[in-house]
């Protein structure tokens, strides 16, 4: 028996939270004038209203709250954040149109970042910094969730990887997971307030300082302008931007080893320094390639290399550049980007480093196997040695991402759409990236397809954005069978 | 100490069976009068001479080919005949290119039956016999490799499954593994004059009977003809063409217990099961799909999709219908079969149904272990538990497979191809299918290419057909720094 009582509990108690996030766009919106009050203080209203019907409905059930009602609890919480948190589109007519208004909520709350919006600028700056908000909140609820839910869960094999879950030798900061968690986000809050004053400091305006770092911190990749920001033509907004993405790539507890001057454990994290070591090279490559393609100077075709490479990899999604306006060869390199994620434990998406390092360090043991077919061969990850049930956990991830990109790909293809916008659009949404290629390249929106592939494509991001079993296991007889 | 002189002497023999089998060339050469009987003799002459002196220079010893000497023996046969099968084509001025002549060898002796002859037609009968020829000594091989070598060696992780090898509950039809692959290649000899004997009933030249019988055995796919089975309108040659192509898919080890009338052994391979009902499957839903689209016959709607799905799944890589001209859902749908292989144990070359099977069986269980996280829950196979090892294997072969696709796709991007074409070639030529998607669709050859990418693919097709191990593990220090 499932406890939907306690399940609805937590709903109201996430809606309450939304109609309080919700407030500081009404602060905005009557600071800046921008007409678009009511629509934002109707859906606060309604927010808070269900929320605290369905929170003080039910007495507390802690005690009801068991790993089934945890998976549904982290798929509804994404799915009655969605259904709210698009009031405020509906309501201020800004996205008059369901579908479209669900692609682009899921997009925030799952800090994709592809947007339906023809003219970002068009629309009322309230109704734009919900926008932002939705992906700061979908980048704190993913850090909460990996930290603290997941590990519980046994979600997506890396909860191992994570410092600060259970693990064979546990590094832990603190001994309590929440007062971890609680942790985590005070440094995600402070990291986000520090750089809204160094974009502000740089030269953007407020609005724009709050807007973008609300997205950057999140990895979400939702900008106020139209060209994203590749309006911000000061190459210091853009190194900025650069660094704060890499770092919101980065899994949090290590930000937070590194800024008590732990650089050693840092830099003794197998993740950290594959990830920063991969981007490096690729940046190095790819900037000899866009440099000798093209006819800029070296130091724009290297921060355009670097600036797209890290907004990709750390699935961010913000744009500087026509990444695909360069060669074939080029563009599958970007496009490969699309697959990497950066590392578990921080908001960004897509498979992550972690699991590409046991995928590439099993492999290299493999062979090692092959010619020694009695020997014991350990993988070995951090300096503690992986189990086989972990490595088929990660690997059958891997498969499982890939069997999805290849299905979603075909579901595309058959709805109608040319393969390369096909591969493109579902890469980027199972990643929460944000732009890709085909006809849904860096300089495009998702606001031609259909009602069809905009639903399809929000639940591919949903399904990515929860390291797919969470959602997949729903779909299960073992699931619903499960005493 | 790795021992040469036993590998050397191996190779001359190899090569003196290889000019034993060019010798039915000369005689069509003669017969037909082609005019290219001088350049096949003195291949033949070449080859029989080199053979002879490598073999005869070299004692017996058999007690020097341990497991290193295997890894190499298998990479070096294709190498060695390679080298020598491309003499006739040089000779005869029908491929006068270097690496067009490599490619077109490969292509042969890994049983792809991608070409890059713009003229098929135009080739002298000997040198047209002689490249068909290559295809089936290639199948021959692969047949023998399977049951024989690759166990030995421990590849590809599916030697479990072949069932004469080595396995937990051993199914042997015969004690020793020399007399298993002695009866597995008389059937294939059988089959293929059966096969001989039905295409000449149907219609066909004796010349073409031969021919597109040797390929079709092969799960090859050369043509004799310009526009490959296409040219054979007759539907009885193709649905032949179609139950052959089928039966060279399966197991060999399967055919032999059908043969023998244990239907119900046959039926109990969950890899033969897996392979039929997909098939079905696909060939349905592609045939209502074709037709839809098409304003053909039912029938001939359903037999193109039958024969080109049952062409592509089995890697032969016959051509009746251009895949690509209906539109981007079914092109996609034609693509993905690019990855499926048949079953292990027959002459089909890439991923194969038992790898397949295997992921998605585990990948069932995984969902069943998140929500039993306590309960063992064994994967079984043909009724039989597949130990942790066999899985992680398996599993590292499919993702091996699928990061060699995308690094060879950015590879040739880089080498200047569109991203289908890149794409399509790579995907054809590791999975050992033959046509793709792009510039190399179904109505294309790879003349276009350049010498560097022809070569490229030609090294992939080599990868693919030796299960991608026995290659790669020659190029890790593992290999060589082993004693």
């Amino acid at each position: 028996m499932i406890h939907f009582k306690a399940i609805f509990k937590v709903m109201g108690g996430l809606l309450m939270l939304l109609a309080l996030s919700m407030m500081p766009c009404i602060a905005f919106s009557l600071y800046y004038d921008s007409g678009d009050e009511f629509p934002l203080v109707i859906s606060t209203l309604i927010s808070g209203i269900v929320g605290a019907t369905l929170f003080f409905s039910f007495a507390s059930q802690d005690q009801n709250i068991r790993k089934r009602e945890g998976y549904l609890i982290v798929a509804l919480s994404w799915v009655f954040m969605t259904i709210f948190g698009l009031l405020p589109y509906l309501f201020s007519g800004s996205i008059p149109n369901f579908s479209d208004a669900v692609f682009e909520t899921i997009s925030g709350f799952t800090t994709t970042g592809a947007t339906i919006l023809e003219d970002i600028e068009s629309i009322p700056k309230g109704v734009l910094l919900w926008r932002s908000m939705t992906q700061w909140i979908g980048g704190l609820g993913i850090i909460v969730l990996t930290v603290a839910i997941f590990p519980l869960l046994g979600i997506g094999g890396i909860e191992l990887f994570v410092a600060e879950s259970s693990g064979p030798k546990p590094d832990k900061l603190h001994p309590r997971i929440q007062e971890t968690a609680k942790r985590l986000w005070i440094l995600y809050v402070g990291l986000t307030l520090l750089l809204i004053a160094i974009y502000f400091l740089l030269g953007m305006s407020f609005f724009d300082s709050v807007n973008h770092s609300l997205t950057t911190m999140a990895t979400g990749g939702f900008s106020t302008k139209n060209d994203s920001m590749a309006h911000f033509t000061d190459p210091s907004i853009q190194y900025t931007a650069i660094f704060f993405m890499f770092l919101a790539g980065t899994n949090f507890t290590l930000i937070y080893l590194g800024l008590t001057g732990k650089f050693k454990k840092v830099w003794s994290s197998d993740e950290f320094r594959a990830y920063f070591m991969s981007v490096s090279l690729t940046v190095l490559a790819v900037a000899v390639g866009v440099y000798s393609v093209t006819d800029v100077h070296w130091e724009k075709a290297f921060r355009d290399s670097l600036f797209q490479i890290v907004s990709l990899v750390t699935t961010t999604g913000y744009v500087t550049a026509d990444y695909t306006s360069y060669n074939s060869g080029l563009t599958i390199i970007f496009f490969m980007l699309l697959f990497t994620g950066a590392c578990a434990g921080s908001t960004s998406g897509g498979i992550k480093f972690i699991r590409h390092l046991t995928f590439v360090k099993n492999s290299t043991l493999e062979f090692k196997r092959i010619v020694h077919p009695r020997a014991v061969i350990p993988l070995k990850i951090n300096g503690e040695r992986v189990n086989g049930r972990v490595i088929t956990h990660i690997f059958t991830f891997l498969l499982v991402y890939l069997m999805i990109f290849v299905l979603g790909s075909i579901v595309m293809s058959i709805a109608g759409y040319d393969l390369l916008t096909s591969f493109g659009a579902v890469a980027t949404s199972l990643g929460n990236v944000g732009p890709a290629i085909g006809r849904v390249g860096p300089m495009d929106n998702f606001a031609f397809f259909s009602p069809f592939a905009k639903l399809f494509l929000s639940f591919l991001m949903l399904l990515g954005r929860l390291e797919l079993f969470t959602i997949l296991v729903l779909f299960t007889p073992f699931f619903w069978r499960a005493n």
